[in-house]
């Protein structure tokens, strides 16, 4: 690649956020320049980051067309949003109105209800503050992911909009949130019951390049397996 | 009101998520027919109340146009974009698309890195299976809204697109996220220390009809005070 990207995309190959970003990038066929920021050897919190995200966290993205704009694009899913005004095809969210709420809303079940409760600011606290061991903070993992997955399922089997994919025969923004969770599930090793139509919609996502290329074991700094 | 309204809204006076969905509605000039969920009494899981949302959550929408579509509107930042896409004025986004990543991205810090971790079904776990008393709670809720407002403050008080609101001059989906967090830290009798900006734009906010006649007091079920 000789041609300078558009963009600069900072992220950790384990965080569940930056597989989004990455997942949405793959699907629209652009190409950021990506940086690595090792957030177990809290680089985050550099000087040299803290420049560029004063929150210190990823993913940040840096548009090179952004004009006057100097500050990152920041949470993954405002970063979707925006990859899909800025390059509208392949679609991530459908044309009408109620397929795109159903999608968005679906995204949010596992965005906001489920994944921020098992990150790893929320383990800190628990098991310092809180007084959690290993066990009890699995067992609080096991619960989130259960209560959220187990929410989904539950619409997924029953409402009509459902198709190959979370909604209709495409991906959306939707599925980028449920394989955002099931690929770090993984990394805990944590297994969630009786979501089967969750589970075939993963399979489905992951004969995709888009999906496959995003995997957190395939990123720079992923440990061997 | 004789005519018919579009929408019927299910809702509960204190809950954060239906506040953010009842400012929208305001600020579009749009009224929904409001029906009561009482979640203290449980009425969020009686049969009735489950044929219209089956994870039985509020906010929840009908919208009587959908034609096909029976399921519910849900999710109160899917359901905002729902309404920023079908009454386009007065809009809750900017025009162009580094705003729009920019609102979405200070809503999605409260609405998904902060409010998820202080609602009753974290409560109810924490004070059962996780050990919590009284004070080890309010520590928890205390801790979470002010690393989301701190955080928000930061970016409130640093970046050159916040206004008078928090991008602008005029009331965004950003506002509204960062109203419904703090009338809840009011509920809880909760303060956090520090936020000049963000205590300054919630003032704004609230000398407007749209944000004072959505305040959880004002609403049916509400406790006299």
């Amino acid at each position: 690649m000789t041609q300078t990207s558009r963009f600069e995309q900072f992220s950790f190959w384990r965080t569940s956020a930056t597989y989004r970003v990455r997942v949405g990038f793959n699907l629209k066929g652009v190409q950021p320049e990506e940086h690595y920021v090792n957030l177990d050897a809290g680089e985050q919190r550099s000087e040299a980051f803290l420049r560029i995200n004063p929150l210190g966290a990823v993913p940040a993205l840096i548009d090179r067309e952004a004009g006057q704009s100097t500050i990152p694009l920041t949470q993954s899913v405002a970063i979707l949003e925006f990859l899909e005004e800025t390059y509208s095809t392949p679609a991530m969210l459908p044309q009408d109105e109620h397929g795109r709420a159903r999608v968005r809303s679906l995204a949010t079940m596992l965005a906001a209800d489920t994944h921020p409760l098992i990150t790893p600011r929320v383990k800190k606290y628990l098991t310092t503050a809180g007084n959690f061991d290993e066990v009890a903070w699995r067992a609080w993992q096991t619960h989130w992911f259960g209560t959220g997955l187990q929410a989904l399922e539950q619409r997924l089997a029953n409402e009509t909009g459902t198709g190959t994919f979370c909604h209709g025969d495409t991906p959306t923004m939707a599925d980028i949130c449920l394989a955002s969770i099931i690929v770090v599930m993984r990394t805990f090793k944590i297994e969630v019951a009786d979501i089967p139509t969750v589970q075939r919609i993963m399979a489905t996502c992951e004969q995709l390049d888009a999906f496959a290329k995003a995997d957190p074991g395939r990123q720079f700094g992923a440990p061997k397996s």
